[in-house]
């Protein structure tokens, strides 16, 4: 079959063997699959990105000197079966599945796995227990937003508000778009987004956010007492001794490059949480003094559990989400590697999906 | 009055002006107090320690340009009472107090104000409201402890233990043992306590920690698999799945120099809590990817509530606790910037008192 393979080097779209399902393992034909900023962390250098996943204990089956297909926000159909399986689901049914794979030496990723190509390639297999059938009225390139937008899901699970809390999201790339859907889901607010590009912040409007700001333009921090968020320790502490209701404050780091969680430890108000759902990769520098003295808790939020990807799912087939707008280009497996390098300049992407 | 006055340049001991108490508040003579480790930070580098503490937005009335006479952690006797004071302690009566004062343009942190002295002199003014009397039973010397043990309390607190977590202690000085004791105080358990100071290892199996741990020797964060904490995702994955009961780690960050918590946030299994309660000054550097892929939780605590202070001064006050060995030295204010020098190589010491 023809898929977008990852080497040390380069993408290419090349012919590889044909995926055949093992025990449980059903054989799927991919109709959409997005292009995740993590497979652009991988593609930029794969060595490495293996290394820190071997390092964190991640799932195994990545090794850089052999070709990768990444892909694991998909919608895929049902093909056929492998041994051992239930087969109830018809072929042609269509289907999303958290990005894992039951393989002979344990667990794998789909889309970082050397054995498992992901949905960049024309058929994958997925693990039968874990497909979640996709509703008939949501088309399959939205269906695929499941996967990130199950991110924005987790992290503001991981946040838990309480209710009236100020939020401020940081980035709105496809992960911070999908925190601000999944607050304004739930009625949380006021929702203040920053992002850079005015086509990110355009989207965060489309997804709800109650306020956008541009970073270059005014602070995205600047509005904490204007919201009744008590921005001195001493001012908090008056008001907690007195016994008076105090407005919470969360931010939302979604934007994964270092600095930024510099930024937001100096300017987050006292107690307020952090949810960090950016993933960076290199190292970074922070002031813990003014953690401290503040008393922050930073929750450090990565990817979902299968209830809140099905929850995802569910949410999406309801419909309502402007789900359309969040896709901003769509290429077939020959228009990979061109959208790989457009991404390197994110300001004007929402979600590129691929069609292989 | 003679005072340890701390100047840009060092540390002397002079005759300053007598205090003189305001509406609310109270002449005492102090008794005992402690040298803690953000004196010996101050009297390092007291300006950027007075920009530092602006910049978070603490309680004002610190001019590094001004001397400033540490101290928050003392006990004291009534000696005198100010305008608008109640008046119900009478002379001699001992007392503790959180270090805050209300001074006419707000709250300043006794200690850390160029207004009004710490207990590094022979007289101070505190402010009534927030007076507690020491019990009987207690030594001045170890009411004055009840400030460091409070920052324990208090730490332990914000890690919301559920009751059978592993708890990992790294740094054993007095903010270290102070958590170490308010875990075992509660029956928390285990805890591992780790310092490269055999002087601190034993102070910390005298306050009750279940094992000590030379980091020169072996890793503290060895022990996770055969606690019963998993220490692999999957593994988690898989134990969450089936429902099995999962231990869960927290870890106590009480060293508060650069490097550890990236040494901590490397080494943590998944799902981990982490309670920041050394108080690092410095920029850090750590790795956000393992904290992300880990979902690590951080949560940076400081000082106590005025209820935490006071309950630990209570439990002081019951007894049990091998508070004499905490004490590793006393001198009077002749000896003061004797004790800040010895301080600066800490492995010889618990917590040094000064008797003014």
């Amino acid at each position: 079959m023809r898929a977008a393979v990852a080497r040390i080097g380069g993408l290419a779209v090349v012919d590889v063997a044909e995926p055949e399902p093992g025990p449980g393992q059903v054989l799927v034909r991919t109709l959409a699959c997005g292009i995740c900023g993590s497979d652009l962390h991988a593609a930029a250098d794969l060595r490495r990105f293996a290394d820190l996943t071997a390092a964190v204990g991640g799932p195994g089956g990545l090794d850089p000197e052999q070709g990768v297909v990444f892909g694991h926000e998909f919608c895929a159909e049902v093909l056929g079966f492998g041994p051992d399986t239930q087969g109830e689901l018809a072929a042609g049914t269509r289907v999303c599945s958290v990005p894992i794979v039951l393989g002979p030496s344990g667990p794998e990723g789909i889309g970082y796995s050397n054995r498992y190509p992901g949905g960049l390639a024309e058929r994958m297999v997925l693990q039968e227990a874990l497909l979640l059938r996709v509703p008939d009225a949501l088309a399959a390139e939205h269906a695929a937003l499941t996967e990130p937008l199950a991110v924005g899901e987790h992290a503001v699970n991981l946040a838990r508000l309480q209710g009236d809390e100020a939020c401020v999201v940081v980035g709105c790339g496809p992960i911070g778009l999908a925190v601000v859907a999944a607050l304004k889901a739930r009625g949380h607010g006021p929702v203040i987004a920053a992002d850079f590009s005015p086509v990110r912040r355009r989207l965060a409007e489309l997804l709800g956010a109650d306020e956008v700001v541009d970073p270059a333009a005014s602070s995205p921090y600047g509005r904490w007492e204007e919201l009744g968020v008590p921005t001195r320790q001493m001012d908090r502490a008056t008001l907690e001794m007195v016994g008076a209701t105090i407005r919470g404050a969360v931010i939302f780091e979604a934007v994964g490059v270092p600095g930024v969680l510099r930024t937001i430890i100096r300017e987050a108000p006292p107690k307020a949480r952090v949810v960090v759902v950016g993933v960076c990769m290199e190292t970074d520098h922070i002031e813990p003094f003014f953690a401290i003295t503040r008393e922050l808790e930073l929750r450090f939020a990565f990817g979902y559990t299968r209830d809140e990807f099905a929850a995802t799912l569910d949410r999406l087939g309801r419909g309502g989400m402007p789900l359309d707008a969040l896709v901003t280009g769509v290429v077939g497996l020959d228009g990979v590697a061109t959208a790989f390098d457009a991404l390197a300049n994110p300001g004007q992407h929402g979600k590129v999906l691929v069609r292989p």
